[in-house]
Parts: structure tokens; sequence; C-alpha cells
């Protein structure tokens, strides 16, 4: 059993360290917002720290999961953040979605003290989180990986070691690119089956076994179909991931048309006060 | 067993054409070309006729798979056609991808003789039709489908009744809308993950099991890291199948909009010369 | 002066003929709808004929100015049509937009009749039909626009001779890709100006004596700014007009994506029922 | 005549400088690599600096024209910047395409310091800044627009204040969507007049007098049809205006479909080799 922080309890952060603890590993929460970790502790016992230095003093494993870039940065290199914290060979893991470039800078940093790090991205939304079904995509050394791999365990069905540091992000970046313009394709598929008077139920049926199916159509057609998108992965954090994308495309020289196109229609559904429905929710711009 | 004509020995119909005759149907076999009709008869029995009529002829199903709309108009309704010679009762099956527009003619040309009519285009491919597992989307009154259904066994793993006449070609059309935007997607995210100097296979082990999964990233992905397209369903082929979607999409009023911008991405395609080449050749345009 | 026949009295026709009458030609007229063709005797004189042929018999020229290509058909070389009434050496002057196939295809028939023909579709509007200030693409031969040229000063201000056959419709085309994503290039401008809280009059100014500037720009950021479409173009006929141009893009190979993706674009703004308005409403997709 | 302040003389600042000392004011230069200022101080009189901050002391103007968000910050804010040595009621004139972000805080950090700040944008290029004829297009105050306003004349043709801080910056990004979009249009009607096999030029001077027209048009439709690209507005720079102009609608929620999809398509242009061609080398993406 590890000794464990676990930084940011969020929608994803909350459930990832109660499945840390109910794994039987010792974990100190920290949440920017206390109240939420006083609630944690209350459910799941453990201790809750003040700041993310202190609950990553001594431990063996730090785990983070934040906002974005600028939250990241503040709890692991900020005044009163972890790294500074951290015991010589104890791993840093992050579950945020960030870009590559900071993960890249927080294992050059965590290098430089002697201290491992993964970037870890997960998919598998909020449901994946609960149920402790994420896949989680990493990068970094293979020490590091190793190091972090045990405890990530707790809440994965499927951990992959995709390269150095930065690769986990990067990873993430393609996943969400290739449900990017999937989710408009499926958009524009059942958008046409309603208006030739199809019945979509019976064409996904019809369809579904063969070379368009995708887990967007077999999870996704009926509801969209029906117009229900209260669920799943809010269309606010898929323009944040296509955003990070877009941006290190310009650095990589990947030409991304459609997923740049799909990020403008996703703004047309934020227009459309669809923020923080599905990304299925797509489909609303045809439906008007 | 059926009395049967099948009119169309292409890449498609001479192995659909076989697994009729296997199934223990008789079949009498018409194409443009005689001598492919010739062939046919050599390998697998049966006989051959000099006109669609000669081949419809007292036939309790007669099958077509032509080109497009053209052919198909000539081989049922024009001279010679097999329509005028088909029986009172019997049933006309098309497996062309064709207009809803001639699919619906042709059902109404037939009600008006006293016969059946079934759209049926089909998916799964060349492959598809030499392994007799194609997947069949279906249009017509229950009583067509019904006549045509148990011969259509011969050569389908899946056989969906999708709605009246004209209803398997608009599933058709879905079917496509699906896999544009999606190979589109797919492409992108195979270049991106090139580009970021990842393992495209390390990557789609990580992603595949989620959200961004589809038959297209399991089956094409890692051929089209490696730039392998001689296999699968031709480029020139899909453009011709858009081309009848989006002038469907002007009658029914649907919005297709990536759909008719990887129409014109398929056109880059061709102009690289891979009009032949399999559909994920799109990644092609990203890797100049 | 010429003996002339003007076959199509739409809002484009009806002027057109006007002016010809008015530059002192002969001009006998036809429409489909009698009533029209009657009331342009009474505002202008000349006579009408109940038949495309009775109206061509005798004619110097002849001028179409009809729908589409089926209609243009009909009246040419359908039952009554004006070109087996022609008279030797006589031309046949094509105003209407429609494919550069047909275009063609009446020229073959033409030229086998010894008779000349010219395809001459127009830009300007009602506003430019009604001012005599239209823009004319010729295609055809040379002798067949010299003998077409001396009317067509009736209500042009500019003529020019394109090429060939067929070329001039071509031209049209050009003329429309052009225009496509230029208009929604100014939408997307003019939207954002908006957005961004300026005065899109101010902003104007500042940037239409440069790099930016267009005829649309001049004539149509402010009034897409107020939201006033009821003018100009119709977004029905640029529909229309882009059909025939992606599908001519087909036959050579070029590759419109911009042009496809904003005729989808277009389709929004006919189901938001803007089909009649000016083809600036393109900006009515993104102020909902 | 004023004191003035010149900070970075790249293709643009060094004859915008010129011109200000041609018009009889006071000039001292800064620039980052000090044998540029040498070379100008040659040619031109005046004297140079060795910082951003020695130049601006006592200068009743100070002009920057830099690289990017981040040089300007350097050389305003940073260790020896601008902003601490300008004297009270003194105007920081920006000439740099930057955020509106940024431009804000320059103005906002000016006015903490009594001093006057104007972000001023231009258009017209190489050229334009070399004729003295650029566009400009101000965001500020009246009263910084008033103190800047006579000094500019220098090199403008044209100088519009379009709103408060930032509306400048805003106001270029309005242009560069309406170029980005406009280009691509233009792109694609070149390219099919070329496949259609017509004459460019003859086609150009057929529709250039109407709804089409364009200043790109007039001055890149014959370049384009030619491949001359050697010329212009770099693509390099408009990507990196497009960038800003996405950024900020991430902000103000406008959508700009195309202008993301034609920023793809310039990358095309980069991954061959055009980076720094003209923006007119979009057509490239189709010619080959």
């Amino acid at each position: 059993m590890m000794k464990t922080a676990f930084i940011g309890l969020g929608v994803m952060g909350f459930p990832m360290a109660a499945h840390l603890r109910q794994a039987g590993h010792e974990v100190c929460v920290y949440n920017r917002t206390s109240a939420r970790a006083d609630e944690w502790v209350t459910r799941h016992g453990g201790r809750r720290a003040d700041t993310p230095a202190e609950a990553a003093h001594g431990a063996d494993a730090v785990f983070t999961c934040v906002g974005a870039d600028a939250d990241l940065q503040q709890v692991v290199l900020g005044k009163g953040g972890a790294l500074a914290a951290m015991r010589p060979g104890a791993v840093l893991v992050d579950h945020t979605t960030v870009s590559a470039k900071i993960a890249r800078r927080l294992a050059e940093e965590a290098a430089s003290k002697g201290l491992l790090a993964v970037d870890a991205p997960v998919s598998g939304g909020q449901a994946g989180a609960e149920s402790g079904q994420l896949a989680i995509m990493c990068g970094g050394s293979a020490e590091a990986f190793s190091a972090a791999e045990p405890a990530m365990q707790a809440y994965a069905k499927r951990i992959v070691h995709v390269g150095e540091a930065g690769s986990g992000q990067l990873a993430k970046m393609v996943n969400q690119i290739a449900i990017a313009g999937l989710v408009q394709a499926l958009s524009e598929a059942v958008h046409f089956a309603k208006r030739a008077g199809l019945d979509v139920a019976t064409v996904i049926d019809a369809i579904s076994g063969g070379a368009a199916q995708s887990w967007q159509m077999n999870n996704r057609a009926l509801t969209m179909a029906d117009g229900e998108f209260d669920f799943g992965f809010a269309v606010k954090w898929m323009r944040k991931d296509l955003g990070l994308t877009l941006e290190e495309a310009k650095s990589n020289g990947a030409r991304l048309p459609v997923t740049a196109l799909v990020d403008q229609f996703y703004a047309d559904v934020v227009a459309m006060g669809g923020e923080r429905q599905d990304t299925s929710s797509l489909i609303r711009r045809l439906e008007k």
C-alpha cells in the first residue's frame, strides 16, 4: 500500500481519490474549496491538507486532477505547491488534460529535483471515474510509469504507457481529434435519416454492424435522435481540449481541417446554450 | 428453391450470384460484357441470357447489381429490360447503390405491372460479397421484402427492412455520411499522432477501448499509418455515393457540411491518383 | 435593327426584352404563362407568340431566359421549340444560367442545322436587368458572338467573349465560386465585429480601402449588420448555380472545399426560411 | 515637430521610422539587433538608444513595431522597457499586430502612469510601409488618438479611430477574417477556371466589374494563375494573425467556421514550404 496525496476533488478527482482509498492506499486530499475536501474526508476517511505542499509531504505518489494549465502550474509549482514538498524518488501523476508543453515542463522540473513524473490524462468521463473504469494514457519514463501504474489500477480499466513525457497528453489529443469529426459525421447521419423520414433506430440497427460502426453510434445515435444530451462529456471541456490540440498542431505541423471546423460548430452549440451538454449535442445545430 | 435471374456480374454481383447458386437456387445470369457471363456459367453452372428480359423471363426473383442510375434504368426499363418480361407476383431486387428517386420509380413501375420491388443496397464491399457476409438495407413493401429476403440470405450476414420503397437507398446514404466524416477524423488523428512523434499502434491501443472507437479505427488506423490502401471500398465509389447523398439532401433539406467538405477532400485524393484506393486513403492529403 | 424573339419573361427577361425593344429592335415574345406575355406587349408593343417556334420563326436572333436545364431544353428542343423554326444563319442566345453540358449540346444542335449559338449568362441581378447594366459572359464561336453582341448592347454594361461554347456558363460558375466564399468571409467578419462590440460602419470604413475590399464589403456589409436582406440575388438561385458548379467540378476535377461548405451553409439559410433573401443573408446563420 | 522614439526596425518599422524623420520629427530608434539600428541612423540621421527606456526618455510619442505579444511586453513593460521612462502625458503608439488583451493591458498600465496609449495595427504590408501609404486602425481614448494621429500621418494614407483601447487590434482581426475566406474563394475560382480550360485573364475581365469583385481579384488573380507568390503579406504572418483572431473569438463568442478552416489550409501551404509566400499562395494546395 502506498502513501498518496490527491489534489483536486472535482467531478473526476473526487471519485478517483475514493477508489485509491478503497484499494487500501493512504490518501491525503487537497482541494481549493476546502468544504469539498472536508466532505471527501467525511465520506472516505483519510485526511485533508491546507496546501498542496502539505498533502504532498512524505507521499510516495502525488496525484493532480485540476482544471487547466494555469491551475496545474499553481498547485505543483506555485507557492505552497506540491513539487517542492515531495520526497526524493516520489512520483507526480497528473490526470488533468493540459498542454503537452506543461507536461514536459513538469517532467523536467521533477527530474531536476530527483522526482518522477507521469502525465496521465484519462478518458471515460464522470461515469468512468465513478465506476473506476477509466482509460489512462501515460507519458513519462519507464521508471515513472512503473512507479505510478499500481496505484492507478484502483480506477482504471486500461492503462497504456504511450511514450516519453507529454505523450499521455498527445494521445488524449489524438482521442479528441478522432471523436470530434466522428460525432459531426454521426450528427449529419442521424439528421439526414430524420429528414428522410426513416426510423432512426431501424437504420442504426441496419448499419451498425459494418464500416460505419462506432462507440458513438452504438451509444449516442438514439439519444441524439431524441434530443437528449444531459449526460456524458460536456461541450465546454471538449472545446478546451480542442483548443489545446489545435495549439499543439501549430507546433508539430499537423493539419486538422475538420477538427478546426467542428470546434467552431461546438461554438455554435455554446451560443445555443449547450456548453454543459454532452458532445453529441453537436446535432442541435442541424435540428433547429 | 427459387428460380432467379442475376443481372450484372461485376466484382460484387459475380460472387453474389455464385452464392445464390450454391444455396441451391436456379440462376440465369446476364452481363453487358458476355464473356464475363460465360466465365460465370463455366465456373458455377446455370445458364446465361442474351438480354435482361431473357434472364428475367419466368423468374421468381430478379436481382440487379449494376453501376449507377442510368445502367439500372437500362437493364430494368430499357429495350430488352427485365421488368416487361417478369411474371406477375415476381420480385425485383436491386442491389445497386442508386438514387432513392429511381428506387421509388422502379417500385411504382413494378406495382403498376403487379410485380414486387425491393431496393437493397449492400455494405461490406467485395470482401463481404465473396464471403457472403454482406449487410443489406431494404426498402419496399412488407410483401416485397418477404419475397426477397429468403434468397438474399445466401450472401448476407444481416438483412434489415428499413421502410418503404427507397428506404434501402436512404439507409445506405446514412451509412456513407457516417463513414465520410469519421474517416476524415481518423485521418487527422493518425496524422497528428505521427507528427507528434507517437507510435501509432500504441496510441490506438490506448484509445480504441473508449469513446473514439470505431470499426475504421480497429481496422484501418494502422494501415493508414503505413500508407496501405490497396483494398476495401474505392474512393471512386465513395464519391458516387456521396454525390447521390448530397443530391438527396437538396430534396429533403438536410444540411451536410462535413460530408460535402470531405467529398471535396476525396476529390483531392482522386487528383493524387487515388481513385481506386480504399476510402482510408483520405489520409494521403495530409501526409504529402 | 434586328428581328428578334425573346423567350422567357421572368424578373430578368421581362426588362431585358423591353430594352431590346427600346433600342429599336423588332421583338416577338413568348412566355409559358401567357398573361405575362400579354402584359409585356401591352406595355412595350411588339407581339407575342403562342409557342417558342412561332416566336422564333424568321428571327435574326432568338433570346432565351428561362429557369433551368430542363426548361431550356423544352423551349429550344422540345415540341414547339425554337430551334426547328429558326432560319439558317440566325443566332440563338441563351441568357439562362444552366450547365455547360447543355450549352455545348445546344451549340452542337444549332451547328448541325446551320445556326449559330451563344451561351450568355448574366450577372447584375434584377436591378441590372432593369437598368440595362448587366455583365454578360459569352461562349460560342467568334461568328456567333459577333452576331449576338450588337443586340445584347441594349441591356449590357459589359459583354465579354470568354471562349468556345459553354465558356459563358463556366465563367458564370467562376463568378459564383468567387462570391460564395467571399460572402461567408464577410459574414464572419461582420459577425465578429458585432460580437467584439465594434461599430461596423467605422470598421468597414477603416478596412475597405485595402486588401480586404470587395464589392460585397462596399455594398453589403452594413445591410448585413442591420439584418436587411430583401433585395439582390436570392439564396434559392445561388444554390441552383452552386449545384451546377459542383457538378461541373466533378467532371473537370476541380476541388472546391469552401464552395461546397458554403453551399451547405446556404442550406442552413433555406432551413431558416431565407430562400428568397439576398445571398448576404448567409450571416443569419451566425446571428441567431 | 515632435520628439519621438521608434522601437523595432523590422521590414515595417524601418521605413515607418524613416517617414517620421522625413516629416521633420526628431527620432531616436531602438532595435534588438543593434546593427540594424546603426544602419538606420547612418541612412536617416537621428540617434539610436541601447534600450527602449533610453529611446523613450523625454519623448512626446513612443512607437513600437515588434513581433508579437511577448516581444511587445518585453520592450514596453520589461526590464529597460519604454513605459517606465516615458514622461507624463506622452503617448505610446503600438503598430504591432497583437492580441486585444495585451493592447488593453498596455492602455491600463499607461493610464495608471498618466500616459496615453493607442493600439494601431496597420495594413498595407511592406510596400505600404515603404511608400508611406498604410491604413491604420486605432484603438484608445479620443485624447490618445489626437496625440498620436499627427505623427502617424507621416506614413499613412488612412487613419481611423475605431474605438476604445483594443479596438484597433479587433479591427485588424476583422480585416484578416474578411481576407482569409475571400482568398480561398478566389483560389477556388481561379483553380476552377484553369481546370475548365478557360483563359483566366479573360474570365477575370468578364467578372471583375460585378458582385465578385475584390481587391484580391484585381491584384492577385492573375499572379495566382501564374503561380507567382514572392511578394505581399506572408503566410507566416497571416497564420499568426488568424491565431490571435480565433483566440479572441473564443472570448467574444464569434463563430468563424471558414476562417478556422482556411487557417488549416494555410498550414497546408506551410507544409509545402510556402511560409514566406504571399497569402495568395493558398491556391497552391489545389494546383498540385
